[in-house]
């Protein structure tokens, strides 16, 4: 049986997984869980996870949950193309990378684009502002690395741009929102406030097989 | 020259990393800043990391921060013993294990270290009660773990014990402070709250070199 993959349309934790399973093209059965149904807070789920969280990663016997634990498995079980870098100083650039990201940058993008997403803006505006402050700070050390080179952490593609690039995608989202307009949140056009940002997303949607993990609800 | 590990008493990521370079019988310079002068701000650190934040690590032309990319970097530099295993599940399962503690052990045990630690326990007793439960959740799960396997995330020690090691040290000395007391956490004796992790932590202190990583004032 392929390796079974459960994920929720728009979650940039799952986002990452389906990304690594298209760029090492391994064959996978995709589980596509509707969060409004509750679907990820089932009991057969959360045998699975018991989190009750996306993803969840299902290859014979073994299951794993948490994003980068499961990009982490996937490298290794399927090393071409390496996502954690041929050299151990790779390695350690991609996983500053990705941590960075995680204590840096989700906390303070999380305080803009949950309330965006929750309709929550009016009431949250000054926190919303505050964390953007935090943001662009975080975008312009990206920015400035990215005017340097094509990829995050490396000179190919690696774990750290999956990593990233969703949490990009949403903050672009959030900001999109009728909502985020009074906010002048300062992150529209991207091209014309972090052109190599913008560059970079590009080259991350140009991936084969990425169409196929862009979350289906955006498309509508 | 020797690899050079820049660090700070009592920092939970510091020790992570000089955990690895025991167990690993790395030789390395230690490098311990004073916080309290603040030598994690001077501009010759600040060139090292610019976040200002230890543990820093400096390998000839390899200079890295966050605790786990040097974990990472370590790991795939002096391989021996391993401490992200010996299979992709392993590997997977060690992630796991070490994104669970970050995700959902270490922002409800900060909640009640940090004002424990600064003397805010009186006027965040009610945020301390309510993190305090949610630790013991987390804790429990553990326990649960711990009492059916001697580590974390495999049959070994692995970088999972090394990562949440020293979050468990640091509630422990949290939950002993005299302000405490009033806020009845359930946490000491561990021995009787919680044996298994009480008998896995000193699995992890019979660990050669451990001594050499203790955070020095905490021995006055």
């Amino acid at each position: 049986m392929a390796m079974e993959i459960y994920w929720g349309s728009g979650s940039p934790y799952a986002w990452r997984a389906l990304l690594a399973l298209e760029i090492k093209k391994v064959p996978y059965t995709s589980r596509l869980l509707e969060f409004s149904k509750g679907q990820h807070k089932t009991p057969e789920y959360l045998a699975l996870n018991p989190r009750g969280k996306v993803p969840a990663l299902r290859n014979g016997k073994v299951v794993l949950a948490e994003s980068l634990a499961i990009l982490a498995y996937l490298d290794r079980e399927f090393p071409q193309p390496p996502l954690f870098g041929r050299t151990a100083e790779q390695a350690g650039l991609i996983w500053k990378s990705i941590f960075e990201s995680m204590n840096y940058l989700e906390p303070v993008a999380n305080r803009v684009i949950a309330p965006l997403f929750f309709n929550e803006a009016a009431e949250k505006a000054d926190d919303i502002r505050a964390a953007a402050k935090d943001v662009h700070a975080e975008l312009a050390g990206m920015e400035r690395r990215l005017a340097a080179q094509d990829w995050l952490a490396t000179d190919g593609l690696s774990a750290a741009d999956i990593a990233v690039y969703p949490w990009i995608e949403l903050l672009l989202r959030a900001a999109g929102k009728e909502a985020a307009g009074p906010l002048n949140l300062g992150l529209l056009p991207l091209a014309k406030t972090y052109p190599a940002i913008a560059a970079w997303c590009d080259r991350v949607r140009a991936v084969p097989g990425y169409d196929k993990t862009y979350p289906p609800h955006w498309r509508n």
